[in-house]
């Protein structure tokens, strides 16, 4: 399959999803038990390891390959006046990730992750969603496609991120048409917006929900409808990582909100994603919550790009080294619990 | 001085105190706003930059030479049957970390820092504080002396841990002897005790706090008759790195309970420190309210050995190459916010 057909199409491949791999993260539980330290005092270290060889299937999984995908696309909402950047910024800051002067750029040295940039059509943003919807069917498909199709099967893990001035308007939109609540529960200062340019975004989310009515109870029309380009390529991308069983982190609010459809069609449809952190951005704990979704970070970060689950990435590489590298109690001779 | 003579003489010291270089930080806050992301984007990693200048003193600040001391002592309140594991782990873990077994040795390398395992008289563990002191004056201000000429002078940057069966028995009762409740309110499973020994444990602070209820005003006396050899040593470390002007950073529970003596004898005495972690001790939380020390990290560790701390380590690596790499708006040609 080169690109999605239909929305029919695209809806069973979301409902066709393979489970994991219980006998590898067995094994990994097995060798936490006998390392040198009480039982589960590495917290979620211990549990990002069994997930990682969970999707792997492999024991001890590994991180040779990390691939952090970033998708940037433009958002014609942006006519309403909901950020606080002009849209030109989004290609400004693509040209910024292709000089390295960005600061997924350094995370993604530090993380010792391949970092690639997949700008959608910069040139032609996406529909005013509050006239009518952001992107029609083809438009919605080919986007999903193109982040269906970015993924490296070989990639051991993959981290999701975005670039795309007003996408906390769509963001907000899509949490808001999925989990209910309009503009006033989701919407948030995003870029940095003044508390009359908040007003206006609630606003505008509303006007939307209320024009968009109808399909409100489709997810995937309301990833059309409502989202962007970059929304509906990471939601492309986190099903082709499902479909190959490879670990996935997510980064903030936007890029939480583009894959909630995929967990309204099926409940367990991110149980191979992990939710780098929690944005400061207000939308995202009310999102992480819902989705049932615990973040490993919560530093008060709110750029996108994929840099808080950047962040999250040195945390499994610690949680893999102690995994890998520690002694067991037989090996040091160390006395047990309770002996 | 190679040792504090007197309690006096180390009160003395504890309150003469010096402060940051806030004209470092200042120019650290003007470079930031002018890096490519909205303005305090980067949340958390953005303050720890500024953190880490206030104190080195230096625009941008450094990260050449973290060092990790992890101090040792054994508990005579183990005979009271606190803990989970026998008193003589302290010294397998010990010879555990010289061969390089342990979390703390994986994740010292992963955070490219030195890692210095100081044991205190392990041989002679302090004296069951259910009885008496658990140190003499003596025997507590060799520990801090230990501790405050155990930090190199050139370090960037101090990650503070321990080890001790039955630590959290002590940083339990000291925390209780400096901020009240008693055992109920700080005593937790520790390394893994049962509901039963859980009981036992806070009947065991409670019936200290009785003994010692004289004293239970003066800090210092708190951390020598409720304490141990390594959280004196703790005490000191975190005292010599005040007066050196080094950024620090703080494990878990115990590490926690050993420095709050100082903020008792003086507000502003961990302004230098940053707590890496939460840790899912139960009354870590607790004392980093008390101490209005916000972690960094909140991972459900509990494994003490300066593990959690570690970690941390990796979100300053991350902070500064965000802060040192990144482009500005002018060198970028990204336009600002409202343009």
């Amino acid at each position: 399959m080169t690109r999605f057909a239909s929305l029919d199409e695209l809806r069973a491949a979301c409902l066709d999803l393979p489970g994991g791999h219980p006998e590898a993260a067995a094994a990994v539980a097995r060798r936490e038990g006998a390392l040198t330290k009480p039982p589960r005092s590495l917290g979620r270290l211990e549990e990002a390891v069994a997930w990682l060889s969970l999707w792997q299937g492999r024991s001890p999984p590994r991180l040779d390959q990390v691939e952090i995908l970033v998708f940037a696309g433009n958002h014609g909402v942006t006519a309403q006046g909901v950020s606080a950047y002009p849209p030109e910024v989004t290609a400004q800051m693509v040209a910024n990730f292709a000089a390295g002067g960005a600061a997924i750029n350094q995370l993604a040295q530090i993380a010792n992750a391949e970092l690639r940039v997949i700008a959608l059509d910069l040139d032609h943003p996406t529909a005013d969603f509050t006239a009518g919807a952001a992107m029609d069917e083809a438009e919605f498909l080919d986007a999903v496609s193109s982040g269906y199709h970015a993924l490296s099967p070989e990639a051991d893990l993959v981290v999701l991120g975005e670039m795309g001035i007003g996408n906390t308007t769509a963001a907000s939109a899509v949490s808001a048409a999925l989990f209910g609540g309009g503009g006033a529960r989701f919407a948030g200062h995003g870029t940095g917006l003044d508390d009359k340019g908040l007003k206006r975004k609630q606003k505008v989310i509303d006007a939307a929900l209320v024009r968009h009515g109808a399909i409100l109870g489709d997810p995937l029309r309301v990833a059309a409808a409502l989202g962007g380009r970059e929304l509906a390529a990471i939601l492309g991308a986190a099903l082709a990582a499902r479909h190959q069983r490879i670990p996935t982190l997510l980064d903030g609010f936007v890029c939480t909100a583009a894959v909630a459809p995929l967990a309204k069609l099926r409940a367990d449809a991110l149980d191979h994603a992990l939710a780098g952190h929690r944005s400061a951005e207000a939308g995202h704990r009310l999102l992480l919550e819902a989705l049932g979704l615990p973040p490993l970070l919560d530093l008060g970060m709110r750029l996108g790009e994929g840099s808080g689950a950047a962040v999250a990435v040195l945390v499994l590489r610690a949680a893999l080294a102690c995994h890998t590298g520690m002694a067991t109690f037989a090996e040091a001779h160390v006395s047990g619990k309770d002996a």
